[in-house]
């Protein structure tokens, strides 16, 4: 039961977090100001990358500070890497192992250019090579598929944003904990979704802005723990040619948060939903998006910045369901293990 | 018959652009040297994002310009674009029309910044807003499905980054008409491994470095024109999580060019043919790659730096190959457009 366990602890979390965390965050936001660098690059892998491009809206969006996803393999395979001026580089990483990732925080060392880490390991070779750490503080990690070191590395993320100076976003922060928790008590409706869906094959998952992440990551967790083929599509990229594979009874998923993207992305599903009579389910706080799809999942009244919290903890549940109405062991998914040393 | 017809223009569009396109390309690369920038952001959709992906690897490999991808929602539905101190914007379309990177390009000249457009329609929305166009020369595009734009803008990127500087390269770029011809002439051993394939649902297509970008855009043409569930990975990412769906019999395609990534694949594939008993196929110049897959495709013996144009080529011509098997009409795929205009 350890996936189960270990999504149900992300409220605590969050909240001890939030609570605790700040003393912290200001210090490293502190030590960032007196940096200069014109934008951020990013190193992760796997769940970690999903987390950096949540970090690519919010850090743009609220700080005005834009994020580029490095390349390791030109750092370590090729030996090619580029030059780094101008760049804050920031490796995301739960075990903070991955050899790739500890070589492109080496490599802006030696160019002399500042490294941050967001990690749950401090004391991981990653964090060896890091300037300024941020700990997530998610505690260890049974289950192989990452649920709560997701949700803390998006917090640490959305803590950095404010403790860099966006305003207005501390209240927001403050509500999470209880979003997290009004997901977990919407667990029976979930799951009653995800066996309405036990017997889908391949599905695509739609998210665009913040949510762009939480599509990415929802496919991880269903190809990791359900070994369902699982594809993750910004709107926009969806309607550029993978459109054309949807036929009817086709199962798409989509997070349809509230905010300046809501319309487009409730317009696509109404299409999706009655013509190409796709078999659509919407994870939205949006009472039209919800009444447009097959099935709908519930979010609470979440500002959208920080929905991909709520959100993802929604596809997790929905991901754990969909494995045991399989019958399948979720904690303990095939081909898989915790940490994954790619070079 | 168009999209065969334009698969079989390249090597004659490749051959007049590097016989005709230097001396603007060097004018463009001269403008470029007398702008002071620390990176590169590009905003593309869909095939030309995958000449965006191939545009990170050579431009940070052999120029030593980190590339970062644009986030365009954050410039239109948000509002809130990020402060692009230090970035040369690079807007990457066949039509130059999508109103999401006119936007982008818009933008930047508002803060001030350089913008270069890779454009088969100079006369476009997106040129409009350029202070530099490259004219990828593509002529005009009938097939819905693009192939020739894409090997264009892949040339165009190429020879960029000879332009500015990037030394040794004339040679091998001098070779590559060949090389696109050498492909053409293996049709029909490519099309009798579509036949193989024909009933495949679901697949995952792997390529790395300079390939990653032929994966993403082997699995969208195979989505556009045969409807199929492709999806592309980077072998690090694959074996990050989506690793877990592979069954035996489940199809993998991957590009296997010789390089410092070559081993790793091979690896990666004898594990998917002897263990895991996926039903894989090799593109390659490797005679090691192709014997440890259950089907070969053979490339050239192509520098691995432009592997990925003969690669696409031979990718190109499968997917025709595999949709005419379908009984498809490959000219026409149902839901897609030529222009697709998101903001």
């Amino acid at each position: 039961m350890s996936m189960r366990r270990e999504i149900f602890e992300q409220p605590t979390i969050l909240s001890h977090v939030l609570n605790t965390g700040w003393e912290a965050m200001t210090r490293i936001a502190g030590e960032l100001e007196s940096v200069a660098f014109d934008y951020v690059l990013i190193a992760a892998r796997g769940t970690s990358d999903n987390a950096a491009r949540y970090a690519k809206y919010v850090l743009a969006a609220h700080n005005g500070i834009p994020v580029a996803l490095a390349t390791p393999s030109l750092f370590t395979s090729y030996r090619q890497p580029p030059r780094l001026n101008g760049a804050l580089v920031v490796g995301i990483s739960q075990s903070g192992e991955s050899p790739d990732l500890v070589a492109v925080l080496a490599e802006a060392r030696r160019q002399g250019r500042p490294t941050l880490s967001i990690t749950n390991a401090p004391h991981s070779p990653l964090g060896a090579e890091s300037d300024l750490i941020i700990d997530i503080g998610a505690g260890t990690q049974e289950a192989v598929a990452a649920t709560k070191t997701y949700t803390a590395s998006l917090l640490a993320i959305a803590m950095l944003s404010t403790a860099l100076g966006a305003e207005g976003q501390m209240a927001d922060l403050e509500r999470l904990p209880q979003h997290a928790e009004a997901v977990l008590r919407s667990e029976g409706q979930i799951a009653e979704v995800a066996e309405q869906l036990t017997d889908i094959g391949a599905c695509a998952i739609l998210g665009r802005g913040y949510n762009h992440a939480t599509a990415f990551e929802w496919a991880l967790k269903l190809q990791e723990v359900t070994y369902s083929l699982a594809h993750p599509y910004s709107t926009a990229d969806f309607r550029h040619g993978p459109i054309a594979v949807v036929e009817p009874g086709f199962p798409i998923l989509a997070i349809a948060a509230t905010g300046p993207l809501l319309e487009d992305m409730t317009e696509l599903l109404r299409g999706l939903t009655e013509e190409k009579r796709a078999l659509t389910v919407a994870v939205s706080n949006s009472n039209d998006a919800l009444d447009t799809a097959r099935f709908g999942i519930p979010l609470p009244p979440v500002a959208e910045w920080l929905s991909p919290m709520p959100a993802i903890i929604a596809a997790q549940l929905f991901t754990y369901h969909l494995g045991k109405a399989r019958g399948l062991d979720t904690d303990h998914p095939r081909g898989l293990n915790k940490v994954t040393r790619t070079t």
